[in-house]
């Protein structure tokens, strides 16, 4: 709140400034802020006055404006970046630590990208090619590779002198300890250094069971050990448990968000590429396959329906209300699988527990549809005046709610015993599944008791 | 993948040890793992089991027993705790940092909790029934009240020595220094501390633009300060000024994945405090009421289905096809809403840029519409042999499909604009929404052309 009424005033001063032509005072306001609320205000701000807003502070401090752009991410902020030439953005590039300027350069188009890699290759050996060779995804695409280790054989002093003459290595919460061959073998923190006398050396203090990870390791378990064991930041190593770098906490951080997003996406039936301003003929391309496959579930509930065409004919008030039925059960079941998709990410559904999920989700699923089916059924009654309608649409609610809750369950138990990711159970599909459900139940009943549909 | 491997082996061997009745043998082991495996292990042992092992743990670690509770979280940890006495349970959260007793103990029933707090209040004045007084969900519940803090006339050395002395408070990364009645003036952290002399004094080091929630601030923007400045902690100031807290980043890790669930949750229509072992009547009383909204835009669908009941009558195969624009809608609206959504949590979305999401969903709506209305329509061709359905069901799928996808941009951004939660714009409400259009645009064009219907 507090945070977004000063970006507010600042963006207004800074749009004011800019129509002004004030590059000065625009200059000096830029300068005193955070790179985080700098990228607040270029999300904010129209296409044309971000790249005049960049181009001003560029131009005094690169640092802070590639800072900010870093922090804006790498979608919004390659075409910002990628109106300059390749020489300069080379140069420009080198102000953040590689594992920041990766990502910027990697959204690059394909001739800028390759352009730039040839430029910044032979100025830094390791770094931001080198991670760019690392898939995806992985702790060795998220990591710094510039990670600050000290010799097993140093004191603490000797340690501590070592911290302070490394000037450019930021954020060290940890002194990882390494061997001759730059084997990681232990680790010391920060405040530990501090607690004992200069002369320790730190093969005494160190802890030498080191979380760690290794560079094909899956940025997500990456971010569920530090966030499990409460870690500042994690080593990296390669095959040979040889130190090659640092993810810190605010790295997980930001994997963190887009995990949760991928969580809502699947369940959606959206790729993970997929965003607010994806160019729409990208977003259609990702997003009509998973409707053709929808589809084709739609057709198996058409298909239902159309097994009881001649008790539609005989009494339209089934068409009528099966949407209800359909629907309703549809809503339960997403409801269930959010709960269920939901424990299984945080762990607290296990598979100790899940026989007791699945009885509560069934038992929960019938009082949903005796509730939702009486209160229907007096609604059918009193547009209808059909008791036996109202009667069936209640049983249909029943079953059609237990097997939603039931199926919800389930299904993506199913899928995570098969090592497939529960999410993938999106609401979308198992939607469909109830809409089948649905029609079969009440249709089914309504053709079994036609007769009394009629008397009634 | 590594990680879950080493659970389930200790896991079995738990499971072995208590079988044979080797206490010492599990108690050795036990004692050997992280309060995070610990919880783990604990959340996949069955509820008889989960008890036995704790008690083995508690009788001779209590802290790391107390640990593992923590980390496990309140609702499950709660039951654990709850088999013992008020005194054993005030002694045993007493191992706890306050922060972390609080939400457990909060978790105990009415009675067992207002005991507990009657028994520790007396001996460690603030603490956990101080924090309990905070509201939840706010940076007072949420921080730590043990936060390191050193006056301002102190130099480097001297702080060092307050810090060496201050031995049980955890997780020390900054300093924060205030002036004479605690009003948090400054801060300086560790790193700098190392790398001045030891008589520099602190005022001549320190940054006086601290970042700071107040004790009322709302979790969600505590843990949105923390990931965007990169902090690995914040202080928490009461209304003047005055330091009371800290909220280090691990707790916003926290907070974090609690307000993923709730994205994912709002969507579903599901409330906050459900869960996949949440008692299935209490499940029962948050769901039905939703659902109950959801009967009624229900039943809107079915009297939109009502007004065309002579056009059914004629052409039951309408009835047949009307799920399938109904449902495919619904389909291409959960997609948009995910991504919108998702878009205004991660600030992708901001107002300057919300015109032309709006135009690039229409497009891909319209795009969606064509593709799988085209589909569609071949398959109404192949089964009915009408090709008038067929162009009635494609155009019926690109009005609603476009429909679906500018109401689902276009709803969250008003919600947004009204200071409501665009989550709540529920898959679950907008698929009702284009149930409704569906079946108008679909129906209402097979009313429109019916005389075309009976000759093709």
């Amino acid at each position: 709140m507090a945070v977004q009424r000063r970006i507010d005033l600042i963006l207004e001063s800074v749009r004011r400034l800019l129509r002004m032509g004030a590059t000065p005072n625009l200059l000096n306001l830029l300068q005193k802020q955070h790179p985080a609320d700098l990228a607040r205000i270029f999300a904010e701000l129209p296409e044309r006055e971000r790249y005049a807003t960049f181009n001003v502070l560029v131009e005094k401090n690169g640092k802070l404006a590639m800072e900010a752009l870093s922090e804006l991410g790498p979608e919004a902020a390659a075409p910002v970046l990628a109106m300059r030439s390749a020489e300069e953005i080379a140069r420009l590039t080198q102000e953040l630590p590689s594992d920041d300027a990766a990502p910027l350069i990697d959204h690059l188009g394909e001739e800028l990208r390759i352009a730039v890699l040839d430029l910044i290759r032979p100025k830094n050996g390791p770094g931001v090619s080198e991670l760019l060779e690392y898939d995806e995804h992985t702790a060795g695409r998220l990591m710094n590779p510039n990670v600050f280790a000290v010799a097993e054989e140093l004191t603490a002093a000797e340690a501590i002198t070592a911290l302070q003459a490394a000037r450019d290595v930021e954020m060290v919460f940890y002194l990882y300890v390494v061997d001759e061959r730059r084997h990681l073998v232990g680790v010391v923190s920060l405040r530990r250094l501090l607690l004992v006398s200069p002369d320790t050396p730190l093969k005494r203090i160190m802890t030498t069971d080191v979380y760690s990870a290794r560079v094909d390791t899956d940025q997500e378990e990456v971010a569920r050990q530090v966030a499990s064991y409460n870690l500042l930041a994690i080593p990296v190593v390669d095959r040979e448990n040889k130190l090659t770098g640092v993810v810190t906490v605010d790295d997980v951080i930001d994997v963190m968000k887009d995990e949760a997003t991928e969580d809502v996406y699947r369940m959606a039936g959206v790729s993970r590429e997929d965003g607010a301003l994806t160019p729409p003929f990208e977003s259609l391309r990702r997003r009509l396959p998973w409707l053709l496959v929808n589809l084709v579930t739609a057709f198996a509930a058409a298909l239902v329906v159309g097994m009881f065409q001649s008790t539609i004919q005989q009494v339209v008030a089934l068409a009528i209300f099966m949407p209800v039925v359909a629907g309703m059960g549809g809503n339960a079941a997403t409801q269930t699988l959010a709960v269920v998709v939901r424990g299984m990410a945080l762990g607290e559904l296990t598979w100790a527990n899940a026989r007791q999920a699945v009885i509560k989700e069934g038992l929960v699923g019938l009082g949903n549809g005796f509730g939702a089916g009486l209160v229907g059924a007096v609604g059918v009654f009193i547009v209808t005046q059909n008791w036996v309608l109202a009667v069936i649409l209640l049983a249909a609610m029943v079953i059609n709610m237990f097997v939603a809750a039931t199926a919800g369950t389930l299904i993506p138990l199913g899928l995570r015993a098969a090592k497939i990711d529960p999410a993938l159970a999106s609401s979308v599909f198992i939607t469909t599944f109830t809409d089948v459900f649905g029609f079969f139940s009440f249709l089914g009943l309504g053709t079994l008791f036609l007769r009394f549909l009629y008397q009634a």
